[in-house]
């Protein structure tokens, strides 16, 4: 019987000394509790999201230094655990000191065994090749079958022998590798368990999959298998990650005997029998991933995490009397109490007394601060300094005079609202304020660079519209209980109100059709292969109900949407023009995103500005198309 | 004999129609003067840098549709160019369709033999791993020694059989690899003519170094060496590349007997004895790398081709009286015509007659389109408005008020000037404002975000202070041959003139003292092994002189900069807390960064916003130090 106690630890990146802290306060616990095995993350002492601090070899001796005092205390206990290995007389292809993302076992005061990460996913937010050197790389520079050195670990327990089979995160996710570390470990064996350590970000759905093919693992290789992930927030700058824990144990049969609370730091214990693979342990189930409520919790936790990390307790909040920015104002109030939430109104001619009530209504039923400012005189400045003030030209001493456009007059308005107002008012309220954009208006750059989309968090910026009110019924119904955001601001169309053609009232609003807009846009970002208009037109000329199955909207729609093909087409191409147009120059300059979907903008979506395309094939089928009409 | 056509073109990412039109027509050309030969640069088709457009299946048909094309037209040449290979029926670590980073051989029509580049580099702005299977994965899997896999190409010309050692980019930079690429070819020889396919951007001083290891490895497999490399502009998003071509040929002896001209599209022919290794050719000078001469190039054609590339025509810039927006605008004057340039003087009570008076001057200079907006009375307005609304707590119904510093009120007039002034104008003019912080700014984020940070290009942000008085003095006398940026604006000192604290009179300015930290911040930013304070402290314990040294810098100057260490530290910590801190998340929303140092701010310099970390090491240090004094 082994006692294994599951560090699921929150891992804070770029601390070494606070997560080293951590990791000694939990092995001593373990030791108390006469655990035989405790099990930490992969990275758990310098966290795994750094960027280049990576280079910075100062950092690295540091990380060295706190994994040696870990070893150290494993007197009593056998540690598992993540840390850099650093090869300081060997050097990466990029000809800094060589670095493996590495797995430690330690017993009895000193290291046991050291094991390297095999396979480095390098795709989404991951970036693993750019720092560390892979056993694939190192089978090659040994000229060996990388197969041959992924051995396991053999630790002596209570006078039993132990062989461990430690594996890192993209090992146990193996499916596209020409290399199978499981297989090759169980190859190499015999072997008593499967340790996966993992920093593996949250992902709506992904436990689930998870679940299948790690179960799936242990019912292969008939070994029970661990899995310790980490809680927390990373990023890649760009880009915010949750990191939701989930430590899960299979038995040797596939089944979860046992699994950690997620987006919790946990200590948890478990005792196995290794003999008999854990098949004598009650299976568990384990929630469904894919959920409302899955998505409400990361996105609740990365906010107040996020906060948290960079010193942030108030918050101003524009409030528009939208969707957007009530549900924003009801997720931090509801993380940072009302009384350190500003909520702002910011009217101009244009806003309705539709919305400006709504906001009020929003606040009252939030009980958080709130103030009016309207933009109408100082916008008004604004359009008239530049259009009454001559430009002269040096050359010729010609004078002229700029003009300004209702367009150009809407994004003044915006302007106005964040870099003018909201900025001023969150430095004197001594906080930050928030972007309340979506992610349908961020792929086509439905927002105002320096106005809405401008703040230090994009928090809803990975949800589509229709998830934005998903979010808000949650809210109401599950967070609050009561209904703090005003029906009325759910059943309202969707308006930007920088114009009179954009006139609630009136029923008018964005050009965006969610309905349609969300599910196509979600082809074009977060389908595997990008869907381009390409694949688009071509599942509309087989037939709309096929576009329709390919994009998950609802059937009959696009027929109902678009009188025919020409409509369609132009429709298509409008938003594709933008998306890889203007709107990849705006992301560059957006707030760091909070992502919650299998691909966010940011680093997980690498993008150049080189301007919208349309591939040959495409153009053919459309002139057919529009040839046949 | 053969004659080689160097097919320096300039590649367009993102538009294999384009690429593949001008291909044609040189190849056209280089057919009709008889060339045996044309070679075109690394991924000439599809372009480099193209983000996660190689996850687009319809872009990659497109341009494999397009080598079909170029294949097609090789039937009295033989052309030798870069593509993306698609392995359809196979995939690669991320389940994706297989691509490889590939060199193609064509011939009489048809494709004579296809090779895959070994090394990838996944360092700087790199990214090949992300999206291609090397050849180093190639033979992980198939199991067999990569060099067996390097083999040169054979073909015949003139009745004669030709060995070619085709590789790509990176594989002529392998000197910290475990493959040799080069050594391989020549290994599996015969070999005739080594043909290195780059696409490789321009850093300062990169081709000086290009040139000692290239002619090296002519030199050493005693076979000549042609390097042809593309010309244009590529991006990652926030960070943006000139590419300056200067395709080289080496002969066998490694001395370079020709060379096209940087940053120019160019057809260029040679006519070379193969059998002799060149060395009847007379060799070259090629002129050094490392001046301002190429940094003005580099600087001017990447704006120039940035404006082309986004379709813009004008630009509205902020001129301050100070250097930074006089180097931007004379810049942007040389590029556009003075006549589509607009400077906009935006002074507030803070700015002295002298600035005034010199941002007038300058405006003259250049005779460009001028005009004066001052930002007095809305940033008043501002602050008033903030700090006059009452604020209700809507739980208690208290009321307050908020109050508006004199830093906070630095900031509005910043942002009062960018977002409302600039951004409104640059709208109404139907062009762009940009951003003109330098490197030194960038890296501790002395700039207001939304304020002097915003614009859609930071030209000169991968320029420290000193680089933007270089290229200043270099206006005037080389691009000008007349002062037209004012000895004054060179002479003054550096200042925000944002309060009374700030006066350009009174000699006061920024808190940054450039000749020293311009080079402290190198160090933490451009090292290769990034220095940290660990490193910085050590070097300043040992000496100060050994510190400046390693820095760089003016010799004695930190003994007269800091009384003592406690001094110097506080000093050192403030910038670094700065660099990893704040400014962090400022540069998260900066605009792009056109890159000529070997690191660039943006994707070459991945950062997370982490926050500010000293190492143990450094703690124990700073304690010696200061308990010693």
């Amino acid at each position: 019987m082994l006692k294994i106690a599951l560090g699921q630890m929150e891992v804070i990146p770029g601390r070494p000394d606070l997560n080293t802290g951590k990791m000694l306060t939990m092995i001593h616990d373990a030791s108390h509790q006469q655990a035989d095995i405790i099990i930490f993350p992969e990275m758990a002492i310098p966290g795994y999201l750094l960027g280049d601090t990576w280079e910075q070899q100062a950092y690295l001796r540091d990380c060295e230094t706190f994994g040696h005092q870990v070893i150290a205390a494993s007197r009593d206990i056998c540690i598992v655990f993540g840390n850099v290995a650093v090869e300081w007389d060997k050097h990466g292809d990029d000809g800094r000191v060589r670095k493996h993302n590495a797995c430690f076992i330690a017993q009895n005061g000193k290291l046991i065994a050291k094991r390297i990460k095999t396979l480095h996913p390098n795709y989404r937010e991951f970036d693993d090749t750019r720092h560390f050197f892979s056993l694939r790389k190192l089978a090659l520079e040994l000229n060996q079958d990388v197969e041959s050195l992924i051995k396991p670990v053999k630790i002596m327990i209570k006078d039993r022998e132990y062989s461990l089979g430690c594996i890192i995160c993209e090992d146990g996710w193996n499916d596209d590798y020409s290399v199978d570390p499981i297989a090759a470990l169980a190859a190499n064996g015999p072997l008593d368990l499967i340790i996966n350590i993992s920093s593996s970000p949250f992902t709506l759905g992904k436990n689930n999959k998870r679940n299948r093919v790690f179960s799936k693992q242990a019912q292969e290789t008939g070994v029970p298998l661990i899995y310790v992930n980490n809680t927390g927030l990373q990023n890649n700058g760009k880009t915010v990650y949750t990191f939701d824990g989930f430590s899960t144990v299979y038995n040797s049969a596939g089944q979860i005997i046992a699994y950690c609370q997620p987006f919790t730091e946990n200590l948890d214990y478990l005792e196995l029998k290794v003999e008999t693979g854990g098949l004598d342990l009650k299976p568990v189930n384990v929630p469904n991933d894919f959920t409302i409520d899955s998505l409400y919790q990361a996105i609740s936790y990365g906010a107040k995490r996020f906060l948290q990390s960079i010193g942030m307790n108030r918050v101003v909040i524009g409030v528009s009397g939208g969707i957007d920015s009530a549900v924003s104002a009801a997720l931090y109030a509801s993380i940072l109490g009302p009384e350190n939430i500003l909520l702002v109104n910011m009217p101009s001619r244009f806003n309705s007394q539709t919305t400006k009530d709504l906001a009020a209504q929003l606040s009252h039923n939030l009980g958080c601060l709130y103030t009016i400012m309207p933009i109408e005189q100082s916008a008004e400045y604004t359009a008239n300094q530049i259009s009454s003030t001559p430009v002269t030209n040096l050359a010729t001493g010609k004078q002229n005079k700029l003009s300004v456009s209702s367009f150009v007059f809407e994004n003044i308005q915006a302007r106005d609202r964040s870099a003018r107002l909201l900025a001023g008012i969150a430095a004197a309220f001594g906080g930050g304020f928030t972007c309340n954009a979506n992610k349908s208006e961020l792929t086509v750059g439905y927002s105002t660079l320096y106005g809405d989309q401008a703040g230090f968090l994009a928090t809803l910026a990975d949800l589509w519209k229709h998830q934005v009110y998903e979010l808000a019924n949650y809210l109401n119904k599950n967070v609050y209980g009561r209904e703090v955001i005003p029906q009325a601001i759910i059943d309202l169309v969707p308006s930007a109100e920088l114009s009179f053609e954009q006139s609630v009232d009136e029923g008018k609003g964005d050009p965006i059709i969610y309905p349609y807009h969300d599910y196509l846009f979600r082809a074009f970002m977060e389908h595997w292969n990008r869907a381009t208009p390409e694949d688009i037109l071509l599942w509309y000329s087989q037939d709309p109900a096929v576009l329709e199955q390919k994009l998950g909207c609802q059937p009959g729609l696009i027929s109902r949407l678009f009188p025919g093909p020409r409509e369609f087409i132009d429709d298509l191409e409008r938003w594709w023009r933008l998306y890889t147009g203007m709107a990849v120059a705006k992301r560059i300059q957006a707030p760091p995103v909070l992502a919650v979907s299998r691909r966010a903008y940011g680093f997980d979506h690498r993008e150049a500005q080189n301007g919208p395309y349309f591939t040959q094939n495409y153009l053919k089928l459309k002139h057919q198309i529009l040839a046949a009409e």
